[in-house]
């Protein structure tokens, strides 16, 4: 199976559009980072296969994996043996991008055979096609890839908003991602050649969707970034399918809020009101949930 | 000392621009990989040990370790943990950039102390300045980053030279360039929040050295990319400072071309000649080499 059926497969079977970012926050004022009694690997893995019934994918961030160095590096490692174990669908959160040679070398790093093999990598498209390309290429082992469009944080319409000169630069990274995905459209009409397009800006969602009509776009920004479920769901086709909805702050540290339960529970309690929330979303904006 | 201070120190106690990339290939018909008799540890380390008189810095290329999982991340561990014994300068070209609290993570473990702790790092600035910001921050304690401007392969102008609007976008990302960096230039007029410009695309470097005075400019695509010392030396002030050149493969590789040689003996002859070329560059530009 490629991405896009495997994707479909598992929004079916759990009629869930919610991908669970692993984002293992460092030690902060705002954030506990692995709680005591945890090793960070326990700690994410209890996550994920505690959310795995109610979620259509998993996103490891990989900035808090080298945040801890090699030992970070091998829980990352041990998350992915432990999805693939699971059946999960993984994204490598890794937003690389690079010249042709650097791109090819990430490319086999997230969606070759290796320790850090995933299913999809989100890249960033400043670089241009080339170095895109070895990523697109990956598409023919049935890996795909989420360009950076329209991100979701707060000064990310500095450069992508920017007149390029008859629309923003996003539309026409949009128009691109079009076209490297083209050759790839499945019977679905969608492509492993999707678009990452943050819910916190709803009304740059539905022109995604026109721009790029066959690309899952992939949307954070919802949970703890602040953006409603009906937000999330604008890039949704009618058939519920072509989005995919991360959330993971919200999931990962649902057991601050509930410290009664484990953090596997909690989180598990937060993704499938998650799931539930987004599929109301979905039916209240006429669409129907998938599965 | 701060990363400026630091990089002038190198440059005048080695009169070299020069910047070693550490790119260890992998296996593919125009790239050996790692040598046989050789780890990937020991192949790289041969290689920094070997050119660190003639280089101001080095360039480590993640991708190339990433690539090769676990074990490649160990090597780039200890290819670290030798610059650091060396007193090398250590750039990671990892090309990152995300929202603010993932970039945080990103700079913590490449400009904090951890395992794969550097002096500077290579960042993408697709989405603006919240996500540069936690590398910025960083100055204070004595580091630096280099933002991807004008990059060098064959498709950097697909985005970079949209005319955003009124204005290559590239100029409309030096001109910010300028502005995070402007609360810290030291004595020497240069700022540690430098830049790439790639020495493919000679017509820009003059302009962006106008554009961003006080940035010191990383200059890819010199040697096996194919620009001339020329015009890799287009960027360096008068006195020789403010560019630094990388060269990757034509180091890493040179005993392709010299089998009778080591592979650190043929890159240490290849870095030597690098640095007189450089130099030889900006005296017959009328500027004078660092030393």
């Amino acid at each position: 199976m490629d991405l896009i059926e495997k994707l479909i497969a598992a929004q079916r079977a759990k009629r869930s559009l919610a991908v669970l970012g692993v984002d293992p926050q460092l030690d902060s004022k705002t954030a506990p980072g692995v709680p005591s009694g945890y090793t960070l690997a326990r700690f994410c893995c209890e996550i994920v296969e505690a959310c795995a019934p109610y979620v259509a994918a998993i996103k490891p961030q990989l900035a808090f994996f080298e945040a801890r160095g090699l030992a970070g590096m091998r829980a990352f490692a041990e998350v992915l043996a432990l999805a693939r174990r699971l059946g999960l669908i993984t994204i490598a959160d890794a937003k690389r991008g690079d010249i042709g040679t650097t791109s090819a070398a990430y490319a086999e790093a997230f969606l070759g055979d290796g320790d850090f093999a995933c299913d999809a990598i989100t890249v960033n498209p400043y670089l241009g096609s080339d170095a895109l390309a070895p990523f697109v290429a990956r598409v023919r082992s049935g890996r795909g890839l989420f360009v950076l469009v329209k991100t979701s944080n707060p000064s990310s319409g500095e450069f992508q908003d920017l007149a390029a000169p008859d629309r923003p630069l996003w539309e026409a990274v949009a128009a691109r991602v079009r076209g490297w995905g083209g050759d790839f459209v499945g019977a679905a009409g969608l492509s492993p050649v999707g678009a990452v397009v943050g819910a916190t800006w709803p009304e740059h969602a539905a022109r995604a969707r026109e721009l790029m009509p066959h690309a899952v776009i992939l949307v954070p920004g919802y949970g703890a970034q602040g953006a409603s479920a009906a937000n999330a769901v604008v890039a949704a086709r009618p058939d519920g399918l072509g989005a995919i909805v991360n959330a993971s702050r919200s999931l990962m540290y649902a057991f601050a809020k509930r410290p009664e339960l484990k953090p596997g529970d909690s989180a598990a309690a937060a993704a499938t009101a998650m799931r539930d929330e987004l599929n109301a979303a979905l039916t209240a904006a006429g669409k129907t949930p998938p599965g």
